[in-house]
């Protein structure tokens, strides 16, 4: 490919040209409006301070582009049925998104109060930004939306995650040139070398050049085109260039682009699923826009250029209420749109002005896909017995959690073959979900080699070493009504922290609006966890995402920590049953204990924390001591605690308490999960010391449970920011987390016994010598720490 | 552009290709006992299970691609006496950063007890991936690091920081194909876009096309190689590919194509330097080199393909002690590099092993930028005075904080025009920063128009739509001896949560190493924080950045939250002239009122949490509640409320207590910053209600303190994940820390008032339904609130 896809000659009549701006300047009347009036919608009289918002919050740059394309895409969608629906990745147009789903008659049915007349028009503006109103952005409130566009990045992303298993669809992503900039954006154009043209939808990427962000330039605007184009189409695409500010020429130009765009889309899904083309390195059709930010608004403003530069971004004119020019010109522009021509009397849109809207099902503000849940169908389960690992005594033999994890979801993938997928950025088999590959392969439609193994354009395991993209792919997925999981690294989670954090601020915000229907939970699982970086060491080593999770809000978040295989398979198995969630699980890969056969496993996990009287010492009085323990290999060091204890001082009674679902340790109101203050005090005591070994940093144990009655009594040991590459006993020592140094607690804490078994404490001090000392001769861990069993 | 830069016919002599490939093959033989061997370094006897290490843990496979580029490196150095230092895109080929640095050398300069000889091997060897050794990846504690690589994605973002400003550098960054598929490298590609010939040194990226990441192909090794070269043209590069396994034919290829590229370099630097020729859209030249993973190692095990795919990533030889033929392997394997001709009797180099390496003082690994602080210089600080804003009375004048900040800066920027740097997403002018470009432009070598402003080649603020890169990039700067800030709004800042992770591991580790010299502080600078999101609501609303922060170690995290804009001055000050911390400070950019005057300012700060006595009605006796707070918003509603407290419960001895260094707050002996418990007890009370109003979620507050004696009675309000578009009074009263629910929660607190001012509660009450009512229909905050002043 050496030029720019030459667009076919236009083809669009001078009526649909006129419908297709008939449209358009309705839209931007109808977002003008939004920004800045709080009433005389249709201008009937002439516009007065008065009627002018006294706070202007907006963004108008962005929008004229929005508007422009959704026009065009009524039109396509009109001319050839096709199941589309936008993403808008500049969100903060937020008025292009509401205007045209008012036009399109989707706004007033979700939301009848605002109906397609005057008075629904001055409500509709009034709303918008607006305290008790609407917000700014393309936000779960807005119609036809999955994407809020508020943190910048993740259109395309959220587009592929759309388009994967929805082979009738087209996905059209408007991407800022601004959005483009991100790392996020940067590296979602290869999404296209994962999507398989037959089982797969399009996505129809749109840039749109309007050559600024906030305060200044873009690079993809000011580079040398041909710089662009050459990326692009190294890429994977085949860009076609719209550019222009004179209107006519751009709607001919892009009705041209579309309709070719939308024609190729067409004969790649032919030619892939009816004439046998290669579904490889396809080359996908994709739309260049370069016209002017704020485009139709006002060109100058006291004296400086605003249209087409920077100074559109949000509210041109910034003080009409107090300055009668500005007054005088926002009448000027708002009237430039001809509101008369485009509305009735009553303030409907008349015929002519949504001529372009297609027929009712097909409205892209309507899109069923934009409300995931509508479409969701439950996951096909296995049963999870047929996975369980047998367990005869507790503590004896070992598996590997994730590796059983991954028997159970190879028979998740094969039972839905059409609606679940798993994302992971190169670590399925790292983190040992390889049984996986028995059902699928990874999803690949690039270059395959002899050498390859698990790799074909339909497998179902989504790699691509960019956890953004993971995210994205996933949410785009999810929103659109499909199942999944994202397996991680445990410490690089983090670096989707914010995008956690607007899809947990998406669901929130969607649980109370009654028309989103319920969506599949997001489910994380998180190996290769801090204990364990054998090979890698400090940088990988970061349990703090349950920290950060937990500062969303409680009715969306869920924490795990299964303690082994069987709890880890009951666990996932509530997960995929779960609506409108984030579960974060967090299990070892490395060979564990096994403690519960599959049907305590299920109970204990259905408790969500509970007493393991096997592991205690309490003889049916009360507990000297607690030891509670979440997180694998706390559970570990804790049981060879209780063991030691149980030798060392037979007469203490210890309770063992073992915590799977974090949230139910929560002050009791704050969390769905949360105890009881009487259940905590009875599993916890209210005055016993509790040692508590916790799996990640040991202060997120007393932020969550600082009001309980007994938390002056807690002391918490976790990760505290200590390690390297080394042995895993010796990462526990670092960190204060080993048995002998639970050993020690107890003795400092348990009234009484300090003085008594100072022989004791001291032993457990030249224990960890030993220990570490072993470490550093040979290399690993000594004998009795490897070979340790529960033997009671 | 067309095609591919072609390589200038090869010069290198037969000597010379034979010292490359000696070098290399020595560097290989040292990374492969690294990652083996225990004992018999020098493998004069034959290899026996005993001189395998018993847990192999390391990464081969990237290893002699790194190799590979450094021999060359080496050769072109010693040549052209270039200044050049190198960053390892995959950190995890450790042993090679380590090998080349004990072949140069600087190894035992800087660790004497690993010398040179067959002892200093073996223990170059044993201390690898070993318990009390070092880390397996290109850590702190690796000589000519400034890149740990263990969270991929960084290189080139590292790269750019360490070339800004230093015009006479070049850095090879090696990117891993894999790496390159991550967002935070596809984004760093546009860093040429910001880089000037005359002012900066040069990158020199090295895409290394070993083909896999961890468990499969990666996409830039497999899609059609046009593709990839388009991509790298368009991003401004000028490729040479190098590409093949047999080594002579590589190392011919290679050594052509690395002198044409640093031939180019120093003609883009003349002609820009000395020929006036335009620094704009300038084609600087990279490397792609695609050569197999695990090159030289086992080609076959267990009758598997090893050499040139996945599976030599890590270990590819599993269990040399337990199976002989994998031990037979290993040994052909090391013995295959001909280590008697490499090492002399005493196992140091050979003077043939190491002709290639350049003279001492340009020696890649001991490159001084690699360890910033030995180049460091203070920064040149404006007086403090001259910037402050005048305060007659607290409470009634305002002023913008960040804007005041702004003339601040402009000065620092003035006076150190060589080693400061601001960096941020296009927010400098939204966080109200503008006067920095008094001084200053943003920094820009593409395409400019008439219509720009502040625009240059040599701007010393860094716009780019990617927090990801201004992260990376003031790091890279940092890290090798300069100075900067970076700007963001206060919720995207999650965005680098991974990457601040990373840094802040880097200086913990980096402390203890006492060869490594303090480096300039990491400061970032939050505005358009939780409070004031006016134009775009909920997405933006998130002040968890902190709870991230406080995770990592108390030795290197500070948190500011000044009150006003003399605090900010003063706290942005002191972190200037901090070394070795993240400094962390949130500050407003509406106008917010001055309470403290320039000296009062310095001194509050210096105390960090401090008493207003100004504020409160104590009255000489102790107080029966304290009002504390920390943060602009917080503060302004605190004072609101003693103010209320003061009119209707005039009898009230309230005490008000501001805290802008948050780390004061927590327990005793957990931060450097900590108060003493008689401190905090005489500050806070013991026993009296502590409400107190928080900038970001209340638990963090309670996490900090929950050891101290008053904790029971402290009762935080904060953010708890309400909001959206709307007036700022509304925000404050949909997550209760509004002054009227401060009055209430006094009220509720203080034993014996309840009953009393039952009256009081309810009009508090009614004064919110009042002060909501009010927004709902004029879309702003009602007067009284709006107005309202500290009248005492
Ligand atoms: C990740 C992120 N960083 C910063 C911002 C702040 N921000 C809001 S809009 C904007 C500029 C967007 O430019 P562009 O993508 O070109 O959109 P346009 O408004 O020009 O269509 C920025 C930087 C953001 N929303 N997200
Ligand atoms: C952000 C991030 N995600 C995942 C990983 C886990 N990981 C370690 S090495 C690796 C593969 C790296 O491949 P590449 O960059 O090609 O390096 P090379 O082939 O040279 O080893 C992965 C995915 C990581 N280190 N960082
Ligand atoms: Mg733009
Ligand atoms: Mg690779």
């Amino acid at each position: 490919m050496t030029a720019t896809e030459s667009v076919p000659r236009q083809n669009l009549t001078a009526a649909e040209l006129h419908e297709i701006d008939r449209y358009w300047r309705a839209a931007n009347y109808l977002s003008v409006g939004q920004i800045y009036l709080l009433d005389n919608p249709l201008l009937r009289e002439p516009l007065a301070p008065g009627h002018i918002k006294p706070r202007l919050l907006g963004h108008w740059g962005t929008t004229p582009g929005l508007t422009f394309v959704y026009a065009h895409l009524n039109h396509q969608v009109r001319r050839r049925d096709t199941e589309l629906m936008w993403i808008v990745g500049p969100g903060h147009g937020g008025p292009a998104a509401v205007a045209t789903a008012w036009l399109d008659g989707v706004y007033s049915e979700v939301y009848p109060d605002v109906g397609r007349d005057a008075a629904g028009m001055r409500r509709l503006f009034r709303q918008f930004s607006f305290p008790g109103g609407v917000p700014s952005h393309a936000a779960p409130e807005t119609p036809g939306s999955i994407h809020e566009g508020g943190e910048l990045g993740y259109a395309l992303a959220h587009a592929f995650g759309a388009a994967f298993d929805n082979p009738d669809l087209v996905v059209a992503a408007v991407v800022g040139d601004g959005e483009a900039e991100t790392g996020a954006l940067s590296g979602s154009w290869q999404s296209v070398r994962f999507l398989n043209p037959v089982r797969d939808g399009a996505v129809l990427p749109i840039l749109h050049l309007n050559g600024y962000k906030i305060a200044g330039p873009t690079v993809p605007a000011r580079i040398p085109e041909e710089d662009l184009l050459a990326q692009l189409r190294g890429h994977g695409y085949a860009p076609h260039v719209v550019a222009g500010d004179d209107p006519d020429t751009v709607h001919r130009s892009m009705a041209g682009a579309l309709a070719s765009c939308l024609e190729r889309i067409d004969t790649i899904r032919f030619r892939a699923r009816h004439s046998g083309s290669s579904v490889e390195n396809v080359r996908w059709p994709m739309i260049v826009l370069r016209t002017p930010k704020g485009w139709t608004g006002p060109r100058t403003v006291d004296g400086q250029p605003v249209e087409n530069t920077w100074r559109s971004h949000q509210v041109p004119l910034a003080a009409p209420r107090e300055n009668p020019e500005h007054l005088r010109q926002l009448e000027e522009w708002l009237r430039g749109y001809r509101p008369g021509e485009l509305f009735d009397d009553d303030g409907a849109p008349r015929p002519g002005t949504t001529a372009v809207v297609p027929r009712p099902e097909r409205r892209i503000s309507g899109s069923p896909h934009a409300n995931g849940g509508l479409l969701l169908r439950d996951l096909l389960l296995p049963d999870l017995r047929d996975h369980a690992v047998q367990v005869t005594r507790p503590g004896v033999e070992k598996a590997e959690a994730t590796r059983v994890l991954g028997g159970f979801l190879c028979d998740v993938v094969a039972a839905n073959p059409r609606n679940f997928r798993i994302m992971g950025p190169d670590e399925t088999r790292s983190n040992r979900l390889d049984a996986v590959f028995e059902a699928t392969d990874r999803a690949w439609t690039t270059g395959r080699l002899p050498v390859d193994r698990q790799l074909s354009p339909d497998g179902r395991v989504m790699e691509v070493l960019n956890e953004q993209l993971c995210q994205g792919w996933l949410e785009g997925y999810l929103l659109t009504g499909r199942h999944g999981l994202f397996n991680s690294y445990e410490a690089f989670i983090h670096i989707v922290d914010s995008m956690f954090n607007q899809h947990a601020k998406w669901l929130k915000v969607s649980r109370d609006l009654p028309w989103r229907r319920p969506v599949a939970s997001l489910n994380y699982l998180l190996s290769s966890h801090v204990w364990r970086q054998d090979h890698n060491g400090f940088s990988h080593q970061d349990p703090g995402f349950i920290d950060h999770v937990v500062n969303k809000k409680p009715e969306i978040v869920r924490v795990y920590l299964p303690p082994d295989s069987n709890t880890l398979l009951s666990t996932v198995d509530h997960c995929l049953r779960s609506r409108n969630y984030v579960n974060v699980v967090v299990a070892g890969k490395q060979p564990q204990f096994n403690y519960l056969p599959m049907d305590a496993a299920v109970a204990h996990c259905a408790r969500g924390a509970g007493l393991w009287e096997w592991a205690g010492s309490e003889d049916g009085a009360a507990p000297d001591v607690v030891l509670a323990c979440a997180g694998d290999v706390p559970t570990l060091e804790t049981l060879a605690a209780a063991d030691l204890l149980r030798r060392h001082l037979p007469e203490l009674r210890v309770r063992v308490v073992n915590v799977v679902d974090l949230m139910r340790l929560s002050n009791e109101g704050e969390h769905p999960h949360a105890m009881t203050d009487r259940e905590y005090d009875t599993l916890f005591t209210r005055d016993r010391p509790v040692i508590f070994a916790f799996h990640g940093y040991p202060w997120l144990i007393h932020r969550l449970t600082y009001r309980r009655a007994g938390h002056p009594n807690l002391h918490v040991r976790g990760y505290k920011e200590e390690g390297t590459t080394t042995t895993p006993f010796d990462m526990v020592m670092l960190n204060d987390l080993d048995r002998f140094h639970l050993v020690m607690d107890v003795i400092d804490r348990v009234p009484g016994l300090g003085v008594r078994a100072a022989g004791l404490r001291q032993h457990m001090r030249d224990e960890r010598l030993r220990c570490r000392a072993y470490t550093r001769e040979y290399g690993e861990d000594a004998p009795d720490i490897r070979d340790w069993v529960w033997e009671h």
